[in-house]
């Protein structure tokens, strides 16, 4: 089982819409081909992905797409959590079937202060509902958006209930000592994740596993290179130049810049699309995006289609 | 268009599971009825009918078993709202279709902080994509749960766009100063409903159009009398007697209490269920509401199947 992890850096792959905001299969499918070449796993149905902005089908659609269209289904850990159980097991089991390698899992959201018990009884219930020894669940703990916690008790009982599906956690709660308390939780071969490369450095010396971030969509090569060389005397300087990219999109909304900077080097207007209730950057910002990359020597290599 | 808009006292129908955790129809229209008999509109798929907790699938052929079922479609005002575009378009024309009288719509709330440009997006086009005349949308204002406003402005917005298909809000903020407000909005027509009784008398005296709240699943028939008898000399005792049963539930965790209550007098425990992330009652947590509900003289009448 434990071979079968992940480990590394992936991207929350955003995604792109047709003009009737349709996902588009195709060029999605590209993008993931060439954040593969650059090193980086797909998170497929991420935050940035606009993931909770599609619908069960549309996401299923997708996935059967990517395989179709001959993206490795080992790279792949799309989210699959949802607000309905069922909406969770469908979509859950629907990866598993198809080989993705891992499942990144929001807890259910809509409801607030709700009890571990509930949580945990969630979990549980896509598991068993799910009954397959090839799910691999990522727990997602993203409270600044979903404003639920995954807390280290919640995470004990389940690693302690279902020891061969919860592998890992990705982590952004941008809170570094949350990071460092999951790497000492002591549980076998549990694959700890940062939700920003800015961290990708400190995970690594605790034991983390890699980093799954919104900007490995535009900059996964050289995030990756932070991971691979990680023991380096380079490591540091990697990482305050990783940090430096990151802040430059930082400036910005995260989903509309990275579309916008895709959009740009690509030179494919389409990828700038989001759907509601995210916005489009207007011409202004774009501008000012493109000027930043400029001054900061920054592009997306060997992208076009 | 204006003498179809709703008014008076709606419950968010408790949803009822069987064992497996599906929904339950047939013993959700009985419940459907009984709120009829007891003077109340029915918002199924609230907040407190664990609708978010449910498939889109789920709610359509719920939505179909309650009109093959007998309930009058001009009694509901299913809650439409999703996190996915494509989701919310498609229930709310399905509710359309079956002639649902109006949509309870939640903005869409994964992403935090969303612009007031974004949100309008969104509604533009769930109206867009339905394209009905028949389509009337009540905003689902509940910040605490959603955490995302609806804002006046935005409302003002929506309306000129579209005065229409706008109907009216539901106000869950719990904050009386944005109700009267709403109020005060100058829109035509534009009905505004409590999202608890116990702002009904406040609402009515200040133009408002009734009350949408969880305890109405339990205490329809007397916050109906409130709303029939408001301006009468009784008003504000009748009031004070709707804000002790409300006090009464509040104790407790507000679902699992109201299907606790309803299983104890339909004398049926199947009710007592509910879906993960909520978690039922404890026998203990039971008896003590059991003893609140004795003392307390509160019963639900005629109840059971």
């Amino acid at each position: 089982m434990s071979e079968a992890r992940f480990s590394g850096v992936l991207a929350p792959v955003i995604t792109p819409f047709k003009k009737d905001l349709c996902p588009d299969s195709e060029r999605l499918a590209s993008h993931c081909s060439w954040l593969i070449g650059q090193g980086a796993g797909l998170a497929v149905f991420g935050t940035n992905s606009e993931a909770n902005s599609l619908s069960l089908n549309e996401k299923m659609n997708l996935l059967d797409s990517l395989v179709q269209d001959g993206i490795d289904a080992a790279a792949m850990m799309p989210g699959t959590g949802a607000c309905a159980l069922t909406d969770a097991v469908e979509l859950t089991s629907h990866a598993v079937k198809l080989g993705c390698a891992g499942a990144l899992m929001l807890p259910p959201f809509y409801y607030k202060g709700v009890s571990e018990d509930g949580l945990y009884a969630f979990y549980s219930e896509v598991i068993q509902r799910v009954g397959s020894d090839d799910l691999q669940i990522y727990l997602y703990h993203i409270p600044p958006i979903s404003q639920i916690s995954i807390s280290l008790s919640l995470i004990d009982r389940l690693v302690k209930s279902y020891p061969d599906n919860i592998a890992g956690i990705k982590d952004s709660s941008g809170d570094w000592e949350n990071t460092r308390a999951l790497n000492e939780g002591g549980w076998a071969d549990f694959r700890v994740f940062c939700g920003s490369e800015s961290f990708l450095l400190q995970n690594m010396q605790h034991g983390g596993a890699g980093c799954i971030s919104a900007t490995a969509n535009v900059n996964a090569k050289a995030i990756r290179e932070l991971f691979d060389s990680w023991e380096s005397p380079e490591a540091e300087k990697i990482q305050q130049e990783l940090n430096r990219v990151r802040s430059l999109f930082q400036q910005f909304p995260m989903i509309p810049a990275l579309k916008a900077a895709t959009a740009h080097f690509a030179k494919d207007d389409e990828w700038r699309r989001v759907r509601p209730p995210i916005i489009e950057m207007g011409a202004e910002q774009r501008e000012q995006l493109e000027a930043e990359m400029r001054a900061a020597d920054f592009t997306m290599k060997d992208l076009g289609r």
